[in-house]
């Protein structure tokens, strides 16, 4: 591969809010954090979104030959979300409902999560750290906090202290929000006799009697506040300073910029180098949301079994949907958008077969190293997977060309375009073929074995149309008949 | 389902060494909990039967109608293994030398461990606890030890008084050891200076310098002994006392004799009510372990990639060639009995499908519910998978004798054997089809389609002999050609 191919990768980071060149702090070491889901319910379509955008920035570094340590977390205590629900632990009160084990309902979905990560082809983290496994890190956090003066403890409960925080230290440059702004925005009910200000939220929470999940600690029994468990697992797992978090873009705010607040007042110094956020999937122009009954379940999806959806659509075909968006634009999702996406994988894919069956001949008729670089080129500008798959239809397109002898291209040529497919198809766009699951080989075989048969019947009474047709058949089916010395046998094209 | 086949359901007790009636203490709940894989390798075939067998129990109870709470952890720190290896984190040591962060062994291996156990049908448990994930829960419970006066600090580690522990409680009752026997027998050289006993083991062990696992704890800096996690989790999930814990034969002896000492002395009460123990499986005889070179993975049993197979075998004849022996006793792998596996699980697959053809007749010339009874008699007999597998054998007969009209066998008896089948075979006894994954329901609809195509042609010109036999000849594959007003479909017998 040419210096070429190799970069310089550029991101765009939310931070600087400009495309940067990637830099590695410790090159070829690449550290990565990515807020995983909250187990208390199955994941959506958005969510699927955000984590697909996270595997192809995997995929494309450990392409490019970084050695990537990826950490995604399993959110397993229940987090506080803001004014409404805050101090409500969401997994504790569903597992009052179904009177269940908290944990039970963790592995529950936690289990399901695996199960759409598998199906969608995105890859698993290099550690899945979870909330619940980290208490201590996240006290000794807290701790440190609190020596710093950026924490105080309140009837069982530590607070950070924005307002003090925020005269000394930048907060709300991740998001763009002003301290004054938020001051005179935020009406805050419950907590607040206990906060010194509404904007200070809670790192550590006492626990009521009834809370299910709970833990000891120099402050009582209590559960650590949702921000803290990222603060600290990527602090434990990647050092005091990393090099790309990810997350949705509603994690921005208050979750993101919390954590780089925790992290300068608790170790002095900004925790993240490139901050990426994933935009939104929209459906018929309206946000994913369950409340909005548009928030479908990849099962849903693959039955079409929701009254928005007209089809059933497989994996494969949603993943390269959502590839043919940039990840910072928000995707719509509509049938019209997904039956085309389904037609255009389909062609990919068939160029792919095709590919394997093309003839070298004497020149090269398409110049199969500048659609290389182009499809690099793409990739390097920010993860633009939509560029990169239109160069793969100029490739479909080559493909095909030479396939009906329109275009040659060498044995060299066609084993590059080989190589070019192999990585981008299969390892970076991570797509693959799907089969349907109601197949069977046995009877498949038993069909063949029929036509062979009769091909064998209309050869011996000289019929020779007949043989040569229902080898053709055949053929147009995908299947080949090759005949030998113990007779005729069959393979898949 | 008449009452018989409720129960009683009698399981061995390796505490009592009986076959004793099972009760669980709060009907209809049941509290199970099994000792998991320590994920710094690969499973081996060993440990594969090992939690078939307690899969196998949990879903005997579940279909008995039991709500079954099981827990199953994950070791994911290192631990003490004896003599040699005292003191050394076989994790963090792996760790040193793959130069890699422990916990992404820890997550490699775990997802590895989860792979083997959907190929191999063993479903998840309802709680999946990690040994790092419960620090607090394992610290906690060492304080209590050392409240009681049954544990005691040395230089930082925390040991378990045994000899004292054994003057006021049992000692080895489980794994059937005298306490002054295994005094003489005992020679211990590391940690001699630090221990009052060379009987004694470690709680809570100080982390050396070097080593990369490890937690504050009142003690300084260090990490939990092996045995108390699964002290600490079962206590969590289960509660005090609970229904039935079950491991490896070899885990009796000092594993779970630690873990009744570490629950008496924590809090005075014994935590198990039933011991379950499953027994080794060997190989042509000898024991199976890494050293020995016989501990094949189970990729290498699929593929047939090992010196000491004949040949790949599928992971469902694998688990019925280990389901047709006792948990309790020894089973020896070998390529003969595989073999004879594989054949018998054919035919009990055969008959599966042959059932649901079948033709009623007007009288029962077979006792389906006899049938019936036997085989949860069997269950009910201490899990005796083997009996009820000939059980099933027995039906296979009958099934056979139907389809070759030697036999007769109303609807309502054919139903209740479908009903058993269904049960025994798929939930019980956990097996399923396989289907092999060169196969294309795409092609598979073309070639059905061409067959319609020459059997419309033939009935068009009056051949009905051949119309006939197209459709006859398919039917031979499992295809069923249905004519409707909008044409003719297929679909699977």
């Amino acid at each position: 591969m040419s210096d070429l191919l190799k970069g310089p990768f550029h991101l765009t980071n939310t931070l600087t809010r400009k495309k940067e060149e990637f830099v590695p702090l410790r090159p070829p070491h690449v550290g990565l954090y990515v807020c995983g889901p909250t187990v208390y319910s199955d994941v959506h379509l958005g969510n699927v979104r955000s984590f697909l955008t996270f595997d192809v920035l995997y995929r494309w570094l450990t392409h490019l030959g970084y050695k990537v340590r990826y950490v995604r977390n399993i959110t397993d205590v229940g987090h506080l979300v803001g004014d409404v629900d805050e101090g409500e632990d969401k997994i504790a009160k569903r597992a009052r409902l179904e009177q269940l084990e908290p944990m039970e309902i963790v592995q529950k979905y936690t289990n399901g999560f695996h199960d759409v990560m598998r199906l969608f082809n995105i890859l698993p983290p290099s550690i899945e750290p979870t909330a619940t496994g980290h208490l201590i890190e996240q006290i000794g956090m807290v701790e440190r906090i609190v020596e710093s003066g950026y924490g105080y403890e309140a009837n069982g409960s530590v607070y950070f202290d924005v307002p003090k925080f925020a005269e000394k230290h930048a907060y709300g440059e991740l998001s763009g929000r002003r301290i004054d702004e938020l001051m005179s925005n935020t009406r805050d009910t419950e907590g607040q006799d206990e906060k010194r200000s509404p904007l200070d939220f809670a790192i550590w929470k006492k626990a009521e009697p009834q809370h299910l999940m709970k833990w000891p600690s120099p402050w009582g029994e209590g559960f650590p506040g949702w921000h803290l468990e990222c603060s600290a697992m990527s602090t434990k797992y990647l050092g005091l300073t990393f090099d790309i978090h990810g997350g949705g873009m509603d994690l921005k705010f208050p979750h993101h910029e919390c954590e780089i607040a925790q992290s300068v007042a608790a170790d002095g110094v900004a925790p993240v180098r490139y901050w990426m956020h994933g935009n939104m999937l929209t459906v018929n122009g309206r946000k994913m949301a369950k409340s909005e009954g548009n928030g479908f379940t990849p099962e849903e999806l693959l039955t079409g079994n929701h009254k928005l959806l007209e089809q059933g659509y497989s994996a494969m075909t949603v993943r390269f949907f959502m590839l043919q968006c940039h990840y910072a634009s928000t995707l719509d999702f509509s049938n019209a958008a997904m039956q085309a996406a389904e037609k255009g994988l389909e062609r990919l894919m068939a160029a792919v077969v095709t590919l394997h069956k093309l003839k070298p001949g004497a020149t090269d008729g398409a110049d199969v190293e500048a659609l290389t670089g182009r499809c690099y080129a793409a990739m390097n500008d920010d993860l633009n997977t939509p560029v990169m798959i239109a160069e793969l239809f100029e490739g479909v397109r080559i493909i095909n060309s030479v396939h009906d002898g329109k275009l040659e291209l060498t044995a060299a040529g066609i084993d590059s375009l080989k190589g070019l497919y192999q990585s981008m198809v299969f390892e970076v766009l991570g797509l693959k073929e799907e089969s349907s699951s109601a197949s069977d080989d046995g009877a498949m075989d038993g069909l063949v074995q029929e036509f062979i048969r009769m091909r064998a019947e209309a050869k011996a009474r000289k019929d020779f149309g007949s043989s040569d047709a229902i080898r053709d058949r055949l053929l147009a089916l995908g299947i080949v008949l090759k005949d030998t010395k113990e007779g005729t046998t069959w393979e898949r094209a």
